[in-house]
């Protein structure tokens, strides 16, 4: 156990202890949550949204490149759905090709932050996306790729983008480009921001001013907090960590970052575009590209209709996961600094071979049908401890690439004879993720979302 | 101005304070000064080296791909030379072809430390390289592509590599990705390595142990300390910036996080692997690759007989820059703390578009012969105050890759008036530039090369 200080950077200990009042003010909130909750419910009816699966032909716009088989837009913007060839001495599984969605463009996820009464609230917008189970879900102030604010949409402005491109000086709390599902992206990454604004920022037809604990509350319900929310609340600067003032971590900085760095460089995951058409395993009929055991995932084509987006209807490719998933966290008191167990994970999409994610992270149906030896390591451990995990709320991936795509997310506190299984594990302290999350491509998104599920408790 | 404390990390506090001591300590080193100039002279005389220069029709195992034109080796390890295509919305040229440098592989460069008498001492090797301009020069411990250390080039084992494999616990000083010449080099990353060793490991035959004070000194001087040693010397924790205590920096982290976000984010450079053979503007003829213009670089081959190397003869390609380059870094007080001037750079090759370079980074011969007004920001100024520069020593890059690639790296001290000429430049301390180090591709090789310098004044 080395004992470090973390004391609050200077410019940070007014930001932390806002924070911490407002994470912890029960009155006092722009909106009671008897009134949180009815805006919620009228939200969800006055955004009537219809999807419906149509066949590729009748996408407007894309198409299926003659040569290569990728799938594409005519504008050349949005996204394309490629064929990947992963060559891996990382995983079980050394080769093989898949569908991936390559959206070179960095987008903004942003959440503006205003003081009422000298309590921080923040802007939530109310967002429907076509791959959601339920329709609406909570999102960021700003969800923008870079396509919606060049307008390549032909759309509306969108709101609030002005806060984030612009903010005033001093008013960024945090701003770093997190990587998203390496497994289903190649290379994305967004800008997560948190910035604070003035007075004048006022909350426009779906948004409202939370407070950190009204959106804390939120993130304890099935599939109400989106994926990038989730997202960039994991950016906030940890208020809990920092209140605990002197603390300790099992292993030095320089020690976690070593192994990131070891991990990085001792595997090689090599990545080849290939075309679609090409990749081994897949087939294409009219409504979808899947694999011919039909495991993992499929491309599929949606039909939209919209009340409440920039187009009011379009149609687009989704990518639909064969199961639900399941996203765990091992949490332990280490000499009573709180530790979390992470695994360093090479997913081909990945920019930088591998990023730090939960101790599990799989589908369980892959697993079901092979012996337990097979199974990824603490599986095991997880679903016999489930009952008394802390946190297991059902929430969503990203609905505008993601159709139906939901994991269960789970918190649950570790033995202290817990063992190492392997040198893809390590005990981080929480301090040590907060400091892990000022910087690009080190935590993953199903760990993001954890991060901030053990914030919210 | 933000005030922060920067107090040592309590892991650090040792290193940091025998780092002072290693750099201050003029007598009580392992070799004199006397011993040292002896023994780098005698080095150079038992390490014979024959690089002469021979068409690429000569180069064993090496060839020009049929389709592509591509140049690569018959195993398809090492490196290749590919034709990449770059779009760019960032600097004066939006669109040009040019030849790259492929290799996917993460190499290791390390320098081992142990202590004489309670003095660390750096372990420096003197090698040659078919590029440098003096075949021998002072390199880190290790310098170990991946294809070296796991023998493709069918040679002996590499020393001290498992120092660095497999490092004693806590004995990691520092351990980090970092890019190279993104010009020249395709998302190429090496893993800087400084490990403490014990009295176990000793010095062979062409290493010594040097104090930081005596590797300080040979940074004073032309084409010593190469490249490699460099990059590493600058990941080094900042023994000088922590012992100041109490700092501050004109901009929070956070702001210089954010700019660094910022300037990946609102900016696209798009890189299209093509054929060489499809590069337009470059021509290949028995001897070379190179511009229809003669600008920038060619690639040419060379014939290798060494004594001292791996393998005792072989042929390769190599990049050989036209011109000598220019880097340079404005230095400043503000309110007493140390800040240089850094500019955002996109290059070509950056795994995430855009890193922090020093405040001037061309080679002159490119801008002679167009008015000032065309010149990069900064160059004019540079140039008329470089006669009072602290730090103008000529240095060259990696001789393994580069033939006679050398370049004049200045320090100079800015004006208090100096103003920021854009958005791309901002004035960061140099304990910001400590913390930015800890993580991968922030700062890019020349910079570094500058902060080792700076360091060693």
């Amino acid at each position: 156990m080395t004992p470090t200080t973390a004391p609050a950077r200077g410019e940070e200990a007014d930001t932390l202890a806002a924070l911490a009042v407002s994470a912890a003010t029960v009155d006092g909130g722009a909106l009671s949550d008897v009134e949180l909750a009815a805006w919620l419910e009228e939200r969800r009816h006055t955004q009537p949204q219809r999807v419906r699966r149509v066949p590729f032909a009748e996408l407007d716009g894309w198409r299926f490149e003659r040569d290569s088989g990728d799938l594409r837009h005519a504008s050349g913007r949005f996204f394309a759905v490629h064929g990947l060839r992963v060559r891996s001495d990382f995983g079980p599984v050394a080769a093989w090709d898949q569908p991936i969605i390559d959206q070179p463009e960095i987008g903004i996820l942003g959440i503006a932050v205003r003081d009422f009464g000298g309590i921080p609230h923040l802007l939530m917008q109310a967002k429907s996306e076509p791959g959601n189970v339920n329709g609406m879900q909570l999102s960021p102030t700003v969800q923008a790729t870079k396509s919606n604010y060049s307008r390549v949409h032909g759309g509306s402005a969108v709101a609030y983008l002005d806060c984030f491109r612009s903010p005033e000086p001093g008013a960024v709390v945090a701003d770093v480009l997190q990587s998203e599902q390496g497994s289903w992206f190649l290379g994305k990454r967004n800008r997560n921001m948190i910035v604070r604004v003035g007075p004048q920022v006022e909350a426009g037809e779906d948004f409202a001013w939370l407070t950190l604990r009204q959106v804390n509350m939120l993130l304890q319900q099935d599939n109400v907090v989106n994926m990038d929310a989730r997202t960039v609340l994991s950016c906030l600067p940890d208020w809990r960590a920092e209140a605990a003032g002197v603390t300790g971590s099992l292993h030095s900085d320089t020690e976690v970052r070593s192994w990131i760095t070891r991990r990085r460089a001792e595997h090689e995951v090599s990545v080849t575009p290939i075309g679609l058409a090409r990749a081994e395993g897949w087939c294409r009929d009219p409504h979808t590209v899947s694999r011919v055991d039909g495991r993992h995932f499929s491309v599929v084509a949606v039909d939209v209709v919209s009340g409440r987006r920039e187009v009011a209807a379009w149609s687009q490719p989704l990518v639909e996961p064969h199961g639900t998933g399941i996203a765990a966290l091992f949490v332990r008191q280490i000499e009573g600094v709180p530790h979390v167990l992470l695994r360093a994970r090479a997913e081909a999409g990945f920019l930088s071979v591998v990023e730090l994610g939960p101790t599990v992270q799989c589908t369980v149906e892959n697993y079901s049908h092979l012996p337990r030896e097979s199974w990824p390591p603490y599986l095991d451990e997880l679903l016999e401890r489930r009952d008394k995990a802390v946190y297991d709320v059902l929430l969503s991936e990203e609905g505008g690439r993601f159709l139906a795509a939901q994991s269960h997310y789970v918190i649950v506190e570790a033995e202290d004879e817990t063992p190492l299984e392997s040198e893809e594990f390590r005990w981080v302290s929480l301090r040590q993720v907060d400091e892990l999350l000022r910087y690009s491509h080190h935590v993953n998104v199903q760990a993001r979302t954890l991060i901030a599920a053990l914030r919210s408790l």
